[in-house]
């Protein structure tokens, strides 16, 4: 175990915590107020946003798509400096926050803003951030990662910097009463995989880190067998509170981490739009039985502890086979054909687009070549 | 669950990560490096500090004592203000690191240092601060509690502030190497403590704060079974981090919490000099005993989570005994008489003290009154 970690976000957590942006956001910052289709126009973030900001001069930009392109993002870019903006306030979920730290980085930067996804350009400033999240999930809220989508391309990039971890977030479970099923359901499966990413490697023997992560996705298998009963202030509370523990940095710190399965579920999300949580519950099943020799022990370890199966031979196919159960319970597609793709067709275009964006060595040992992410595609056809 | 949190100290946990302060404290900054009695420098840690500032302007002040008073460390004021120091770097445990943020105010304060204890004065600046942890026990690298002893009145109190949060802190697991069994020991058991007066308190429905707080204890369980052959770097790394996470705000954010154990415990540190841990040890039990009523379902939960202890009419009681035969395993005292203290003279003696700090309704329901302390101690006796 070796690691700095560090995580400054001041985390509002609670009903009613928006009106805490008027003293935390310093009274002579002119802000931009980012969001995404306009959905809290009509559950009263918006108003309570404007309740909050009464006293600030700010300025708004919407219509950030979910995946947000370059492309719109560049737009609210050009609004930031035209308006000499000096702290952008993300109102939204991963999409719009992470829109944001694209933003607030490209405003400060004199060339091309994709060049910070095509790491021509390490971020050396950013505006301020602070975010509203809208929907839980996420975890981009107290992180300085960022995934961008370019349209033209069909490109989905990532980026990472401390200098776009947010500054505040505001937490308020009661944003979860507004959302439709689907996104909560996501918003679930998403987290899951984020602790996922970070635990099921080879073992650091790191305690406090494979601890907390059996904690969280103990946390997220209640929740979604309490998903039907979900409407109380325990459930929202706590799912919001796990997502943003999955993806924070801390059970990370000082493991072996793996990624694999986002990275590759980035590009069923770039060709196909399948929402980011679904591509994840397709990729993972499959990768960890492609790779179940590696992954065996932890996956063991997990079945024990985090879905009380008892130690056999067979563990680790019983845990992937609960994994996929619970993904299941949430009516979320874990095979490219649930989600109306042709495998056929499918695998060899995504082969092509990991090949393009150099992901031809992906998991915490870099031993997802290209062939091995056929494979793992074509076992979830 | 509503609550503000954050912790910005940068951790840098590892071996040899000294060797970071070079770059992690403004070159321009003039350090006063505060430690012990001493033992840094036989044990290489004085060494790697002088090389990780050999091209900053520093100087020292040591023999800040365990408690640490007042008295000394008006000292290590006068001293900073003599040589307009910028930075206070504690190089110790909770003594050390405890008395550093009593400095780093107190120099900056125009009044009486003892102000800040007696909550005469809030702080309202105070030096930035840096740490060198070289005993796991305390949280307090990486928290803004303090907690100073008066000598010439026999007073231990406590203060917090955000501004006294270390910058930084370098946990080097290989310092355990040369620390004394016992203290290792008292390690141990502050942690486990700090844990439980964060969790056996009334249910906050808070499922990540409980999950994380079982976990820690579970390792506290699994590091004082393997105590005798903890002369490993997997033992080292798992205390460190885990007595770390024991008190950095996390795992007590948005639930009861009751610190009842360690009011009184200090009055018998202050009185009678006993080992800060082991004054916990001594008075927990007793006072599980006497708050049972109040604290019966997390004691059960405990018992279940931490303690592997099956569900039956008796199980807080047993839960509690587990606690006793953990410190016990350690060779640390669960009675008065265990530290050597005739409970006749000294219970009055302690009751006095609590009264005359106001220490009069303490826990989580500010039920334990002098009355309640004193069953509490007699029991302990």
């Amino acid at each position: 175990m070796n690691f700095s970690f560090s995580n400054s976000t001041r985390i509002e957590f609670g009903q009613g915590r928006i009106a805490k942006l008027a003293s935390l956001i310093d009274a002579d910052q002119k802000v931009l107020v980012v969001y995404g289709g306009g959905s809290i126009k009509k559950n009263g973030v918006y108003d309570q946003i404007k309740d909050a900001l009464k006293d600030h001069s700010w300025l708004e930009f919407s219509g950030v798509e979910a995946n947000p392109t370059v492309e719109t993002l560049d737009k609210a870019v050009e609004l930031a400096r035209k308006e000499k903006v000096d702290y952008i306030l993300a109102v939204g979920g991963g999409s719009v926050i992470d829109g944001c730290k694209y933003i607030a980085a490209a405003t400060l930067y004199d060339g091309d803003g994709w060049d910070i996804l095509t790491r021509k350009y390490t971020v050396a400033r950013a505006l301020p951030l602070g975010v509203v999240l809208t929907l839980p999930a996420t975890g981009s809220e107290s992180n300085g990662g960022s995934v961008v989508t370019k349209a033209a391309t069909k490109e989905k990039l990532s980026f990472g910097s401390p200098l776009v971890l947010p500054r505040v977030a505001v937490l308020d479970p009661d944003v979860i009463k507004s959302l439709p099923e689907r996104q909560v359901a996501n918003g679930v499966v998403d987290a899951f995989v984020h602790i996922c990413e970070q635990y099921l490697s080879h073992n650091s023997d790191a305690w406090v880190q494979d601890g907390y992560a059996e904690a969280l996705l103990r946390n997220l298998v209640r929740l979604a067998e309490e998903f039907p009963q979900r409407d109380n202030d325990v459930w929202r509370n706590n799912l919001m509170w796990t997502a943003n523990q999955a993806l924070n940095g801390l059970i990370g710190a000082g493991v072996a981490q793996d990624w694999a399965t986002h990275m590759i579920g980035h590009e069923i999300t770039a060709l196909y739009g399948v929402d980011h949580a679904r591509t994840l519950a397709i990729v993972q099943p499959s990768l960890l039985r492609v790779q179940i020799a590696d992954k065996r022990a932890k996956l063991e370890q997990m079945g024990r502890n985090v879905f009380n199966l008892p130690q056999d031979d067979n563990l680790a196919e019983t845990t992937i086979e609960a994994i996929e159960r619970l993904y299941s319970s949430l009516e979320i597609p874990i095979r490219l054909s649930h989600a109306g793709i042709e495998g056929d067709t499918a695998v060899p275009a995504l082969v092509d687009a990991l090949e393009k964006h150099g992901m031809t060595a992906l998991g915490e040992n870099r031993a997802i070549t290209l062939d091995v992410s056929r494979e793992i595609l074509q076992r979830a056809a």
